[in-house]
């Protein structure tokens, strides 16, 4: 089959590779209906995270169920199914408390690589999502959303205690953060304030639910937030950056006993303990437990109450995945579907 | 009158300090029953916190009081009165919310000291909780204890969201930590975990209604924790420290989705990102809104249903102040109560 392979930072292949085949009973093969490149690829794609010689690639997938294992009772070939970036047997006492990230027999999808047009799925009965029905073309981006960046920027909201009558900020305007407000939206948020300063951004986040837009960043930002909250701070406020100063501009932006959510892979984040003593602030984060998620996300999008596909702003054969990486590296687009 | 006053580590004296009076109409003046040494206090005892020149030292306090202001209408003299170490005026937004240590017009009343016979309380009617009546001495020391550790290991374990049904962990065996334990027995969590390698602090743990007691430290000390678990972790996890030993122990004790209430005053502490990410725990904590919970502690005080003054195994004569600090420095003493 063919797939996507890093070689290097900035030097994305697509080449044959091995197709997947049933390794252990609870594993799946699908057929990939589409996929798509996360903004934590590019991280070893800018040469932050170092590579350990040629990697495939990818860990958001919707697709169709080829084959199954022997153990797997819950899915069909010709299912059209959903999964998160982590696999997971959803048994466990972690996956039953909500976190199937922190499920003891979790594997990463991206070590397998999704990119592709073949891919094998762990633990298939507890990972994967099945729809009632296979779903019509223009919905596959909004399904593929729900992979990661959905889930990931509900969880973001949900582990910020967002809800009716709270002020929400979002850090971070990338597919993540995007969602987040979209999810702060459907959750009830009474004022969503999105830091961006990306005017096409801006856009999709009005379009999504965002009642303010801030331009400024770290103690500026934080500076607006509390201009606009009578200076006291956010009730809940969303990371979905990862980075030293985003991660203190969503701490200074919360009130006394608010809560930020953090769903951005951090990267040289070290939080200075007084600092966060003092702030009195509650933090939860991760990452994030998409397949908590899942089953309510497939509803929301099937019944289209939702459009997260909307982040896609760039859709190619996966044959061309270099330019998908290169275009979301150089911001010219948000975030880029692959189609096998 | 008499007052307690740090000139450089290990140098406590008591000498003549001015009398308090009212400096503000929302001010009252109290004669303090008994006031004590905190574990805090050991902080420029020990020379990891600076000292500014000689400083006035104290802020857990119970009294009389002597003298309101004009603005003063819930308070008059005569009766018995406990107050946080933050002065609050408890009608902001964020005293309104429970983080009365987050309180807009906050003053700390460290900056005052309450090693003393007498002392100024700031927004009196905010700050000051009164008991029905005079209490009987036997009682003194429990009501002092609300005043800081009390308050302070019962927000850990609030943060810490334990309850019935819930495995808690206690990292660190000072007041704060032993506290912590009476109130996770009070709030019904089903087991309560003490990490503690001193035999009289073991006990008074069991007392208080420790069922296990764990002795090692570090990685050890969260590898038992996992045993004790199956696994997963405790559930919640109080970390009354504040070294970046004993936070990451708390982090690595707690089960994904778990949550951490930290009350130990951070010193040198810096939080990895990335082991907080993946932790997938709850973070909550800071300087206790100890306001929020002084009326119910006061009661359960009052009709003996919790005996918090056990953790004073020492009792001196304020004069006798630098022998307390001396004691607790030692660990010969756990908490030294003063007596103006």
């Amino acid at each position: 089959m063919r797939g996507a392979v890093m070689y290097a930072p900035g030097d994305v292949r697509v080449e044959d590779r091995p197709d997947p085949r049933i390794e252990q009973p609870t594993d799946a093969i699908i057929r990939l209906t589409a996929t798509c490149v996360c903004g934590s690829d590019l991280w070893p794609y800018r040469g932050v995270e170092k590579l350990e010689g040629p990697t495939p690639m990818g860990h958001e997938y919707v697709g169709i169920v080829e084959e199954v294992g022997n153990e797997v009772t819950a899915l069909k070939p010709g299912q059209f199914v959903v999964g998160s970036f982590w696999a997971s047997d959803n048994t466990c006492a972690n996956c039953r408390n909500g976190y199937q990230s922190g499920c003891i027999h979790r594997v990463l999808m991206g070590t397998i690589g999704t990119q592709s047009e073949y891919a094998r799925i762990p633990l298939a009965d507890g990972t994967l999502v099945a729809t009632p029905e296979v779903p019509s073309a223009e919905l596959i981006p909004s399904y593929l959303a729900a992979s990661d960046v959905l889930g990931t920027g509900w969880f973001g909201v949900v582990a910020a205690e967002a809800g009716p009558g709270k002020t929400v900020a979002v850090v971070g305007d990338g597919a993540v953060g995007l969602l987040a407000i979209l999810a702060a939206k459907q959750l009830g948020a009474e004022r969503i304030i999105a830091f961006s300063r990306h005017a096409d951004r801006q856009k999709l986040a009005t379009e999504f639910g965002a009642t303010d837009i801030v331009t400024e960043r770290g103690d500026e930002g934080v500076a607006r937030i509390k201009d606009l909250t009578d200076g006291l701070g956010a009730h809940s406020v969303v990371e979905a950056v990862g980075t030293q100063e985003s991660m203190l501009q969503a701490m200074h932006s919360t009130r006394p006993g608010g809560n930020v959510g953090f769903v951005g892979v951090a990267h040289d984040v070290n939080l200075p303990g007084m600092d966060l003593f003092m702030s009195l602030v509650r933090l939860h984060g991760g990452p994030a437990p998409v397949r908590r998620f899942l089953p309510d996300l497939l509803d929301l999008i099937g019944n289209r109450t939702i459009d997260p596909g909307k982040v896609f702003d760039l859709d190619l054969p996966l044959e061309q995945a270099a330019e998908g990486y290169k275009a979301m590296d150089e911001r010219r687009a948000i975030k880029t579907l692959l189609r096998p």
